[in-house]
């Protein structure tokens, strides 16, 4: 059989977390926490499945989830949306990435990947029979090059892929990015996939401009989100795809046939879980605090940095100290130092190599001081 | 944005269940139970959720699910799998059909589909520009009518769906379905994606006959299964493909990009819960207490009728009683009878109406009985 995807092989984050565990390394590599969730989020899925809500759930989700995303919408971000017309609940932000993709890009149509980039995307374009052309991020602060992206836009180009705050640069969108891009595509037939997976968590005061927080881009914006990485439970695979009535509705053609459904019982203790916006409101200063801790760290270290803007990774540079390739130091960390990460050349689709690794800082803060005592026996 | 699935609507499932709510008629539309799981299968979730099993599982599963989903293959059916090449874990049968599917087609492929069929199968085809072939299985039994087959089968056929017991129509392939795919496929590249989700529902005894059973079907078929019908939880989303390890790799490049991997609680509890085969073995004896209850109060009702050989739905014929089309009589018996059924015609492309309606018996006993007074009242 041959394959659709012949250019992909076992995803890096498999690959480390499985390294990382057969020599018992500290896996700051995949990203997710080291610890559990609230107590009060799982007696919710207890409760909710012994009251019998184990069967299929409604294909765009229950509707109580929907408002609640609705109202968390409003609440974190002063957006108003129509819970019913424009939010649907998915089996993780993958699949609202994988349809909303699905949904926007046909056979010859060009889509815009801001490299480094997430893995899912330009595969998810290939499915489609699109294809990706790859602009990469200006070095050293991973911010958008508009000349570049303009550069890049032709006639048959149909989607730019965003993902802010940025994984893995840590880069955060601004005002300014939002209206380069609208100017850019306010003429022009073309969508944006904006993953916005680490929305509730930015650092120094800086806000999350959600894109559809710009009326232009509000109307044209597939918006990715996940309950995963905001609730510390990166393992129930619910996410959501906000977007306007006419994309929403395009969007669940893809999705009911895609999985149809996402598990009932979690997205009724998330839905009740998201009453109290404290919630997530208090997640850029919960892991404020573990950036602070792990960039403390590292100033004791030979690499060099700058602190990320938000999400819960921190690339470090080393192409000072060393001419090894990121791959091959990622490995030898692992293997050696003790410390599993992520080379970030894996994200490029012609692995371009800047000598950059990737941290996941959303672990205990004793492992991430232990990790760090590992790091700074470096040179 | 024009859409990708120009010809789909919202899903009969989704209108059905709703009107049903609406006018609080029962609903034997949508295929779920009315009773709730088995509490020891949540109380394993609790557990595992408390011990952390909250972060990302495998991308292909937790090992001990696939382990165990290997070791129900070998008790049911006497077949061996390599767990770790040959199974992989999904977010329902929905997502399964959809990966091993786009896993196979490209564009200008053809895909065999025996009518009726489950609604999901032609948009998966079409989204990877597949071109779906119909075949009509052969009425009154529903059994498949083998020249046909052949006669549809070209250069370009690539894959051909399968169902067994099979959704709507209760059917069971036999040992000679089984020989005749297999002599028609043999000499060519022509894959099977095999939904068997109703695997552990047959009655009088007949036998299951996974596709994989056959020597030459097992090289070539990707069997998608779930959770949901087999343990009451159809709102859990968690499904499986079985595949020979080629097929496999081409299915997990597939998956990881669409949903990555599927709820890590889930996966655990549902590991425990498989290592009492009791709990899947007993289920065709279940259902055939409800089958029978069903079809015993049918024959006081105007219906004609064949007893289902297996999964949870019985079809009715009701062409000699009235000239309504199913669709308008569904709607009909919904409202002014109070029972919710599916009209069978939504499971033909073309809707060709043969005057059939479509229960679902997963319902509790006197749920179906009030169900059957209410029918019985009709002429
Ligand atoms: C789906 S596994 C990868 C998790 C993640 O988002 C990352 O590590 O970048
Ligand atoms: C995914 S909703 C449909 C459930 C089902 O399998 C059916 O009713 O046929």
């Amino acid at each position: 059989l041959p394959s659709k995807l012949p250019q992909v092989g076992t995803t890096i984050f498999t690959v480390m977390s499985k390294m990382a565990s057969d020599h018992g390394a500290i896996n700051l590599s995949q990203g997710f926490p080291s610890f559990n969730c609230y107590p009060y989020l799982m007696d919710l899925v207890a409760q909710y499945m012994r009251d019998g809500y184990n069967q299929y759930a409604p294909m765009s989700g229950v509707p109580i989830l929907k408002q609640r995303i609705a109202e968390k919408t409003l609440i974190s971000f002063g957006l108003s949306i129509d819970p019913e017309k424009e939010v649907t609940v998915v089996s993780g932000a993958t699949e609202a990435i994988f349809s909303a993709v699905t949904a926007v890009v046909s056979l010859g149509d060009e889509v815009i990947l801001l490299e480094p980039s997430y893995d899912s995307y330009a595969p998810a374009v290939e499915l489609s029979g699109g294809i990706p052309v790859y602009v990469p991020l200006s070095l050293p602060d991973f911010s958008v090059d508009w000349d570049r992206v303009s550069a890049a836009i032709t006639e048959k180009t149909r989607l730019i892929m965003v993902n802010t705050p940025h994984n893995p640069c840590g880069y955060v969108w601004t005002k300014e990015d939002l209206d380069n891009l609208a100017s850019l595509i306010q003429d022009r037939d073309i969508y944006v996939v904006s993953d916005e997976v680490y929305e509730y968590i930015t650092f120094d005061g800086r806000p999350h401009l959600p894109l559809m927080s710009h009326p232009l881009l509000r109307e044209r914006t597939f918006t990715c989100g996940s309950f995963g990485k905001t609730f510390h439970v990166t393992g129930w695979k619910i996410g959501y795809c906000i977007a306007p009535p006419a994309l929403t509705e395009a969007f669940r053609k893809i999705h009911q046939f895609v999985t149809f459904s996402t598990a009932t019982p979690l997205q009724y203790a998330l839905a009740e879980f998201l009453m109290e916006p404290s919630r997530y409101e208090s997640l850029s200063d919960f892991y404020q605090t573990k950036r602070d801790l792990f960039c403390e760290g590292l100033k004791k270290t030979a690499f060099e940095f700058t602190p990320a803007q938000g999400s819960f990774f921190q690339l470090v540079s080393y192409g000072h100290l060393s001419q090894a390739s990121d791959y091959a130091l990622s490995v030898k960390m692992c293997k050696e130092v003790g410390v599993a990460c992520i080379p970030v050349s894996v994200f490029y689709h012609d692995k371009q190599d800047h000598k950059l690794l990737r941290f996941c800082f959303a672990k205990d803060d004793g492992l991430l001081e232990k990790a760090l005592g590992l790091l700074q026996g470096l040179d």
